[in-house]
């Protein structure tokens, strides 16, 4: 097996990758960007890939989101979460938060610690960093101009750069959720604690279109645990929902609602029913459990049994 | 075929029965009501009963509605419509409707003609008989006290009674609806315009009961033409619900929409499926039709083929 | 204060007037039928008219469920619970049941008796009389051919009528419910325990036309307690509902209710507010309170405060 | 007046401003990021300020939702709508696209154009800039490496810059929206093609929760034309939603629906009604009218009227 990841190595992202068993002995491809890493996975030259898909604070990536929506379709394997905690990195020649004039960082890093940062060291420019590995690494460079960075602990430690500050970040407790993507291929069977993930485009600019497609989970007693809307590209006012919901596509309710999604919303596609990396919410009434489901069709079919041949 | 019906002969029921073309010329057994002309049925005597089920002017039957809710199950083969119109037939010596002094015809008739009768004969007093036959055969025997009787043209047509008035109806054009009920067998193949009817306990007494059956229906655009709300006897508040919707059980949406309402209310009973006797209201959006739950099953079980065996 | 009912003395709807303290010792006109009794109201030759609406193994009273929902309006005061219990009156010269030819009562008490009169007396002839008490009254005279009659204790027991046997309704614990109906008026106050009545005419044959009307319910917490469909008369399919909710119009989250009813059934007819005669089986959810109401009527008021003057 | 945006000059949002007719001569304050424009009105040194809220691509501008769906309240005046075009500008001694071997501009122009640049220059390095103006400035200094800035055409021409390509941008036609925030006032008088928005917290973690929401809006038939959920960062599976509607807070269906969400969602906020700057695509059904409601409430307000006091 074969992983890749949005690198570059150090990040939030090989932490969540490294949560893989399989992953931690087998080779890892840091990859420039999440696009670039879904690609190197649909080529067949990676087997899987590690991106962050929902961050607690920031909301939803929407490259991910975006990427895993359209395309060659992919299959989500398995998600993993990560506790995103920052500390500031400075230049060895820096000793106050006062000496800083600039920070590096990459702009979601910038923005979960601004609060922090503003009340810190106003006077401190931002310099938007293509990623925090690579803010925090060129504090070890001459050319660079930085003299702090907003970085991992973990590629803090990794390259012994000096900390001044652990912990800046304005929202403690803060979780990125990642997912593992992997080419189309078997489901993972059911753990009893699962997930499923579906693409809803919204087939029509109407009143109660989306809840014409909400109604369907209503009926069969579905949670939604994420709901996310995201333009389709095609224009303002087309959207398509980007949707989690507790339960496994080998569940019948969740099934049953798959179907009556496909009916109202054609184009649907399904991401994956996985292993849900924290408890789930919401529990299942009876009449939506797999024996109502199975009780209720054993009686339909009785009755169709009995439609004559015309 | 043996055929039975509420009688006695020459009511409405009985027109109702030879609109079936078998019935003609097979045996027809009057029954005394309703309830026994189901039992002949339940036992085997009659192959099936025709029996009145909805009025347009004075609402369901209340007796055919519970006989066929509850007990040993029966189908609903066939329904017919008949017109219902009333004629005032009065003894051989009466010439005026100033003369009549009482009135005899059976209760639901008296509904239907009370206003005629309030206005054009207000000192008539109202005799109840136990049908409207039974209140006109009346006017042949000496003994009989009454004066006139509200009856059907047939009766007083096969009888040569002596009609005053034709028509005298309160309301033009009313129609009665007929069931033709057999012992559960095989369904009638769909013939493109045809019903199904259902019946309904509401399991639980909170808001929103009805709606999560209703919701059945609407998810999968099932039209609902009759819905009848009956006690179960079991106490005031208990309730159970006869629905007619437009469509035939061989349709995807209606044993879709079957299975849901089982899951919901697990002791529903189906009735039967079988033509309509008007056209229907309503269409089918393409999202309904059996194509697109087709299309929906067959994508579905792509999907759960790709289920890892555990 | 004039006070009608559903004659004749005696019958289960005086009993019910006689629960209304300040009716003890008024005057009690019994009517011959409920139409009769509305109209002494209507008119104003009565101040009010208990009249039987539902009973918990019959259903609704049709024809006062239609004649109060059209017509000249009028209000309900009040309701009543009247427990029913039949016993079988004889004439004096029978002794046993084997004896009993033939058997006189109102309809309704027939089919409320009719599974122990075909096990007891498989043989007797069933005469629909104009009431139970009529029935019973016909045991005294000479000229009538009944043998026995069905009716209420009181009646049997006022004129000391033979009676071979109690209890024989075949549903213990029937009850029937009656409403006090006036010309409208004020609306007595709320007791913390109320009731409402509303008529709805679905005014379009569509699917979703009967949900339309429930959210309006839904969306605002408000219980049905009751509901009863019956046809408008105007032909097949044309319905309004009979509806009763738990609450009280001084309620908000009940007016508001009825202000949306308004608008998607706008010839809805408001039949009153009145305490219930059993507790409630529904509570209200604290954002449907008269205090959430309150607050989000004051939040959208500061709003629309804000409205620049055009 | 004093304006404030999000800087630096030249950009698309300055574009925006400009079509604010009293804002061409106003004075004009270029901020470094939403949250500084937002604290300039927040504090009162700027009057208003212009920020984009979304992108027919790229989705939810998240800082601007996240920003003004917190904190100190504003009130959103109006919006406007900018066609999003790119231009490739490049240093005086660049004369082909094969040449560039760095291209600096703001993250979210190069999501826009990263197709483009992977086929036409796909060895070219991407230098994350502040804004797509910094990138494009950078090229007039000696001191910036990068061969070639991806920015606005109005900044290229203002500046001189030189122009290699045009319209570099993947999706054609991409536009975006941007609102002018103030402090909360007056609100403007509704045009008849009005837009209103506002902030929904979900309450609670439950199945149905979003459809409570919802159906506060179908029932009135209130359209959304827009649907954007956030993190609140107080934990995985929080959410706000940020909603657009057709309509205005003084037309009846807007403010009764406002008044519903209330009570289900007592932490809501509403960030204001002004002129819709496309056309809508919903048109309002006759019993979601201003006259419904209106005969509506008359019709409650009758009854209540005859409440008695108690």
């Amino acid at each position: 097996m074969i992983y890749t990841y949005l690198g570059p190595a150090g990040t939030f992202t090989e932490a969540a990758l490294l949560q893989v068993p399989e992953a931690r002995d087998s080779e890892r491809i840091p990859a420039a960007n999440v696009n670039a890493a879904l690609e190197l996975v649909r080529t067949g030259e990676a087997d899987a890939a590690m991106v962050p898909i929902e961050n607690s604070v920031e909301g939803g990536v929407s490259t991910t989101l975006d990427a895993i929506a359209t395309g060659e379709p992919l299959q989500i394997m398995r998600e993993a979460l990560v506790t995103i905690s920052f500390v500031l990195a400075v230049r060895s020649n820096i000793d106050t938060i006062d000496q800083i004039r600039s920070v590096a960082t990459h702009g979601h890093a910038w923005a979960q610690c601004r609060g922090w940062a503003e009340s810190n060291m106003p006077n401190a420019e931002f310099i938007p960093a293509s990623s925090t590995a690579a803010g925090a690494l060129g504090l070890l460079e001459d050319e660079t101009s930085h003299d702090a960075a907003i970085c991992s602990p973990l590629v803090a430690e990794e390259r012994g750069l000096k900390v001044l500050r652990t912990s800046i970040e304005d929202n403690a407790g803060a979780v990125t959720r990642f997912v593992l993507v992997a080419r189309p291929g078997p489901i993972p069977a059911p753990t009893g604690v699962d997930k499923s993930t579906v693409i809803l485009p919204l087939s029509e600019d109407r009143p109660g279109a989306l809840m014409d497609i909400l109604e369907q989970f209503v009926v069969r007693g579905v949670n939604l645990s994420r709901i996310e809307s995201r333009p389709t590209g095609e224009g303002m006012g087309k959207y398509f929902f980007s949707v989690d919901v507790d339960g496994h596509l080998a569940q019948e309710r969740v099934a049953d609602a798959l179907s009556g999604l496909h009916r109202v919303c054609p184009n649907l596609r399904f991401l994956g029913s996985y292993p849900a990396a924290e408890g789930l919410s919401s529990s299942v009434d009876a009449h939506n459990s797999d024996a109502a489901f199975s009780k209720a069709q054993d009686w339909v079919s009785g009755l169709t049994a009995r439609l004559a041949t015309s």
